[in-house]
C-alpha cells in the first residue's frame, strides 16, 4: 500500500513525466524520498526554486506537463514567479509542497519557515494563486483529489498546487485499488456546439476573403494537426502574432508572415485587417508586445473567435449596433471535428507565399551586431533544433526571422520574466534528449539565473548556450530612448569562465568578437556531443531607440490631450 | 513640485536610507529614474529580485530600514520569499513597485507581465501578504499615505508595499508643502500601562529567583540600552534563545549562556526552568530551531511576557486553574521607562558568570572539520566585526560559540531561507562600510544566490566570504540520519574561480584544506582593503546524525502511541 507521498508522486509519473525539478527541504522529506525511490523518476536538483520552476516550465513546453517539488514557505514562495509564468503561458506544472505535520501545526508551536505566529496555513493561498487549483491531500482523499486536480490542470492547461503535510505524507493511502474516475476529458454542450458551428459556417460562407489566426494555445491543447487540416481545406492564408508564432510551420506556403501590428512585414497588415473574416483559432489575445506595441487594429465584427472552450461571434446588425454571441462550453476540438467533417467547406484558393529569403551573410571580419547575429543564426538553425529565446533585445529581433521547418521556437512572450531561458533550456534538454537545444540570452537575463549552468553540467545535458554581451539591460535603454542610467548597467562578467567554475568541465567555452569567429564556433558546436558556451561580444550595443510617440502609445503614461 | 515617484522616493530617503536594492523594469521607469536622480541615493542593481530582497533585509538589520525597488508582476513576485523573510524577522523594508498606467489598465488591453486576462490587480494581494500594509499612491493621497505606511511599518517593524502606476508616478503631488502629520509614535493606554507595571512589580517582588530572557525584537525596536539598564538594576542572570542571541553582549558578566532546551550549555536549563520568574522581554517566541528542536519546558505561570506592545501574565490561582491577564496596548518602551524610574526595585545579586574560554586551537596540518572551523573562527572574530551566518550545519554549530564583545552576529533563524546570507552580506557591507563583514555560508546555500558576488565586486564592498564546501546539503543529510540520497548532492563548483569570472578582479580568492591554511588566509584577509573569498574544503563532511527520537520530537510525523 503506497503512502500518500508515494501515491501522489507515482500518479504524476504515470503521466509520462520522467524528471522532477526542485530542492529538498525538511518538511518535504517524504515527498523527496518518494521521488528518489521511484523507478521512473530522476531528481533534478536545481540551485534555487525559481530556477526549478523555470526548468519545469521548459520541460512542460516539450512534454506537456512537469513536476516541481519544493519545501514549505521558503521554497514554494521562491518559486512563485516561475509558476505564475507557467499559469500565464498555459503550462500544467504540478507543484508538490511538503508542509509541517498536521499534529505539529495543531500545537501552534512556532516553527521555522513560518511568520512565528503559530499559523502554518499562511502561504497556501499565495502558492495557490499561481495555479488553477489546489488540494491538501489526506489518506482518504488522495486518490480522488489527484484525479480531480489532474483533470482540472489539463482542462485549464495551468499549474496545480498539491500540499502534503509531513505526517500525512507518510500515512498509507486508503483504497488506492478502488477503480478511480480517471481524468475526465471536458465535453461541449451539444446544443451550444451545434449553434456555434452553424454560425461559424454561415460566416465562412458569406466571406470573400478569410484569414486564420492561430493561437499558441492550439499547440498546448495538441490540436495543431486538426487546425492545419482545416486551414489546408479552406486554402486560406494564415498568420500569428509573435506570441503565437510557430504553432504551424512558418515555411508553410499558406503562411502570410507574422501579424504584429505596425511592425508586420509588408502586406500582412492589409491582408489581415482588410479580410472579410478573421478566424481567431485558439483565442489569440493580442498582447502588447506581440502586436508591435499594441498597434493592431482589427474590427471585432470581422473577427470570429474559436476559443479553447467557447466561440464568440460579433454581428454588426447596423452601423452603430454590434451584437455579441457567445457559445459556451464549446470545446475547440469538437468545433474542429465538426468543421472537418463538412465536405462543402468553401475553398479560398489564396495565393501561396514563397518562403522568405535568408538575410544576407555578414562580413566575416566585422564585429558583431544584432543584425549580423540574426543573419548568422538564420543560417545555423536546422530541422530538429529547439530554440529557447530569452526576453530582451534578441526576442524583439527574432520576431523578424522565419523559423525553419522542423525547428521549435520558444519564448516567454506574455510573462516576459528575464532569467527564464537559462533554466528553461535545461528542462527542454532533459525532455528532448535527442534534439539540439539552442539557448539565446542577453547578458542581463543570464545573470539572473546563471547558477543553473552547473546543474546542466551535473546532469550532462547538451545545450548550445549563446550569451549576448552588451554589458547592459539593452532593451530597457532602447525603450527609454537609449537614455544613459546606471541602473541599466551590469557587473561585467567573463562569461566563458563561468561554466568551468561551476563544474562543466567537458564544455567548450569561448568568447567571439567577429562574425567569422561566431560562425566557426557554431559549426564546431553542431559537431559536439557535449555543451558549448559562446559569449558573443557585441560591437554595437544598442538598437535605434523607440520614439516618444510609440513609447506613449505603448505605456499610455500621458493623457491623450497632451499628445 | 515633485512627481509622485520623486516624492515617495525622497520621503524614504529622508529616513536616512542611502542605497536602493532592486532591478529596473519598464513599468517602473519613473521610480527607477527618481532613485537614479536623487542626490542621496545610490542604485544597487542586483542580479535578481530575490537577491535584492535579501540585500535589503541585510541593510535593514544594520540601518533599521531599507528600500527594495522591483517591477510589476515578474519582479515583485520574484522578491516575495525574501520580503516574507523580512516580515517574519521584523525588518521594515519598503517595497516600491511600478505598475502599468491606470488608464492603460482601464483599457483591459492584454499587457506583458499579466495573466492575459485584462486584469492588472492580480498581484497586489500577493505582494501585500509579505508586508504589514500597502498602498497604491495617487497625486492627492501620496503625502498622507506615505506617512501612514511609514508609521505602520515602524510600529510593526515589518515590510510595507508601495504600488505606483506608471502614469500616476509621473504626475505631480498635490500639496506636498501642507504640514503633514509626521510619522506617529505608537502610545500605550495609560490605565493598561499602570496595571501592567503594577502586576509586573508584584511578580518581581515576590520572586526569589529571576531570569530575564531577551528577545531579538528588543534590538529591532532600539530598546537594548534600556533593557540592559533594567537587567543591571535587577542584577539577575539573563539569557536568550538562538534566534534572540546577541541582543545584549554575550560577554556580559550576568549572561547565563544561551537557553536552547535540551542542547543548552550545562546549568542553563536548570537555572531558567527552575527560576521563580522568567521575564520574557520583547516576547521571545521559542521557535523550534532556536530551542534545541523545541525541547524547552517553561511552565507558563512562571513566565511574564513583556511583549513589544502588550504584557501577558499568567496567575496560577490553584493547582488546576490558570488565569491569563493581557494588557494591551502597552508599549515595551513605556514599561521599561516606568520600571527604571522605580528606585526600590529588588536586586537579585546573582552570581556573575565568567566569559567562556575559547575552544582549543586545532592542529595546523590537519584537514578541516566543523569543530576546527569553529575554533579557528572563534579566534578570528574581533570587536567591530559583523558575522553574517547562513542557515545550515554552520548555524547550528555557531550556536555553541560565544560571540566576542563588539561583534555583531546575524542569522535568519526563524525564516531560514537558504541563500539569504550572500546577498544579505552585500546589504550589510553597504550599510556599515567601516566595519569588517564576514560571510559564512555552506556551499548549497551559496549556490542559491552566488550571482550576487558580481554585484559585490561592482559596488566594491569589502567582505570576507567563507564558503564551507562539503559537496552537499549537509544539514539535511544530518536531519535524515545521514541517509545517502541524490537530492542532497550538489553540482561540484570550483568556488574560488567564481568571483573573478563575475568581475571581482581585485579580490583574493583561494581554497584551503588544512587548519593552518585557513588560519593564514584569515590573517591575510584581515589586512586587506578589498574582499577575500575562501573556499574551505571540509575533510569531515557531516556531523553525527540526529537520532529518531529527536527527529520525531521535532517533526511529530508519527502518532504518539507509536513512539
Ligand atoms: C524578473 C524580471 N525582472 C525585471 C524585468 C525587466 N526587464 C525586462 S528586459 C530587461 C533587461 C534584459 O537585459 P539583457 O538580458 O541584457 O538583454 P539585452 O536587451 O541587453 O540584449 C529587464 C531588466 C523583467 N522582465 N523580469
Ligand atoms: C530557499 C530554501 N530552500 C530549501 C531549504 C531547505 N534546506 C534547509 S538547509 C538546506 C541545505 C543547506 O546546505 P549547505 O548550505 O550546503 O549547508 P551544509 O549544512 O551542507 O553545511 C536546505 C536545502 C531552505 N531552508 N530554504
Amino acid at each position: 500500500m503506497p503512502t500518500v507521498a508515494e501515491y501522489a508522486v507515482d500518479r504524476l509519473a504515470r503521466l509520462g513525466i520522467r524528471h522532477v525539478f526542485g530542492l529538498p527541504g525538511d518538511f518535504a522529506f517524504p515527498i523527496d524520498d518518494a521521488v528518489e525511490e521511484h523507478p521512473d523518476l530522476t531528481w533534478v536538483v536545481s540551485t534555487n526554486e525559481l530556477n526549478a520552476a523555470y526548468s519545469a516550465d521548459g520541460y512542460a513546453r516539450i512534454h506537456g506537463c512537469a513536476i516541481l517539488s519544493t519545501t514549505y514557505g521558503v521554497g514554494e514562495l521562491s518559486a512563485l514567479n516561475g509558476v505564475m509564468g507557467s499559469k500565464a503561458e498555459n503550462l500544467p506544472v504540478f507543484h508538490l509542497v511538503g508542509g509541517p505535520a498536521v499534529r505539529l501545526a495543531r500545537t501552534k508551536r512556532h516553527l521555522h519557515h513560518t511568520l512565528g505566529d503559530g499559523e502554518v496555513g499562511n502561504f497556501i493561498p499565495l502558492s495557490a494563486a499561481s495555479t488553477c487549483g489546489w488540494t491538501a491531500l489526506t489518506p482518504d482523499n488522495a486518490v480522488a483529489e489527484m484525479e480531480r486536480l489532474i483533470s482540472h490542470a489539463f482542462k485549464e492547461m495551468q499549474p496545480a498546487y498539491i500540499y502534503i503535510p509531513q505526517d500525512i505524507a507518510m500515512m498509507h493511502v486508503l483504497d488506492p485499488e478502488v477503480p478511480i474516475a480517471t481524468t475526465l476529458k471536458p465535453r461541449s454542450c451539444l446544443k451550444e456546439l451545434g449553434s456555434a458551428v452553424n454560425s461559424i459556417l454561415q460566416r465562412i460562407r458569406s466571406a470573400k476573403t478569410l484569414v486564420v489566426l492561430v493561437s499558441y494555445k492550439v499547440g498546448r491543447y495538441n490540436l495543431t494537426d486538426k487546425v492545419q487540416q482545416l486551414i489546408e481545406k479552406l486554402d486560406c492564408p494564415f498568420t500569428a502574432t509573435t506570441m503565437d508564432r510557430q504553432t504551424l510551420p512558418e515555411t508553410h506556403p499558406q503562411f502570410l508572415g507574422l501579424y504584429r501590428g505596425a511592425v508586420s512585414p509588408p502586406g500582412v497588415i492589409e491582408t489581415v485587417e482588410g479580410a472579410d473574416l478573421v478566424l481567431n483559432v485558439g483565442g489569440c489575445i493580442f498582447d502588447d508586445l506581440s502586436t508591435g506595441f499594441a498597434t493592431t487594429n482589427l474590427s471585432s465584427d470581422r473577427l470570429v473567435t474559436l476559443g479553447i472552450h467557447f466561440v464568440e461571434i460579433v454581428h454588426s446588425s447596423s452601423k452603430v449596433q454590434m451584437e455579441q454571441h457567445s457559445y459556451d462550453p464549446v470545446w475547440l476540438e469538437d468545433v474542429l471535428d465538426a468543421l472537418l467533417e463538412i465536405d462543402s467547406l468553401p475553398s479560398f484558393s489564396s495565393e501561396h507565399f514563397p518562403s522568405p529569403v535568408l538575410p544576407e551573410a555578414p562580413l566575416s571580419n566585422m564585429s558583431l551586431t544584432y543584425p549580423s547575429v540574426l543573419s548568422i543564426l538564420a543560417r545555423f538553425f536546422q530541422d530538429g533544433d529547439i530554440i529557447v529565446c530569452e526576453t530582451g533585445t534578441i526576442s524583439v529581433q527574432m520576431a523578424g526571422l522565419t523559423i525553419p521547418e522542423g525547428c521549435t521556437y520558444m519564448n516567454q512572450t506574455l510573462w516576459g520574466s528575464i532569467g527564464w531561458a537559462t533554466p528553461a533550456a535545461l528542462g527542454v534538454a532533459l525532455a528532448a534528449p535527442k534534439r539540439r537545444v539552442i539557448l539565446i540570452t542577453g547578458d542581463g537575463s543570464h545573470q539572473v539565473t546563471a547558477t543553473e549552468l552547473g546543474v546542466m553540467g551535473r546532469y550532462d545535458v547538451n545545450v548550445v548556450c549563446i550569451v549576448l554581451n552588451n554589458g547592459m539591460y539593452g532593451i530597457e535603454a532602447f525603450l527609454e530612448k537609449n537614455k544613459v542610467v546606471s541602473y541599466n548597467d551590469l557587473a561585467l562578467w567573463e562569461y566563458s569562465k563561468i561554466p568551468p567554475a561551476m563544474g562543466c568541465f567537458t564544455w567548450r567555452c569561448c568568447k567571439v568578437e567577429t562574425n567569422g569567429e561566431f560562425e566557426k564556433e557554431l559549426e564546431e558546436a553542431r559537431r559536439r556531443l557535449s555543451s558549448t558556451y559562446i559569449e558573443v561580444v557585441l560591437g554595437e550595443k544598442l538598437l535605434k531607440p523607440l520614439g516618444s510617440f510609440q513609447l506613449n502609445h505603448q505605456y499610455m503614461v500621458k493623457p491623450f490631450t497632451q499628445e
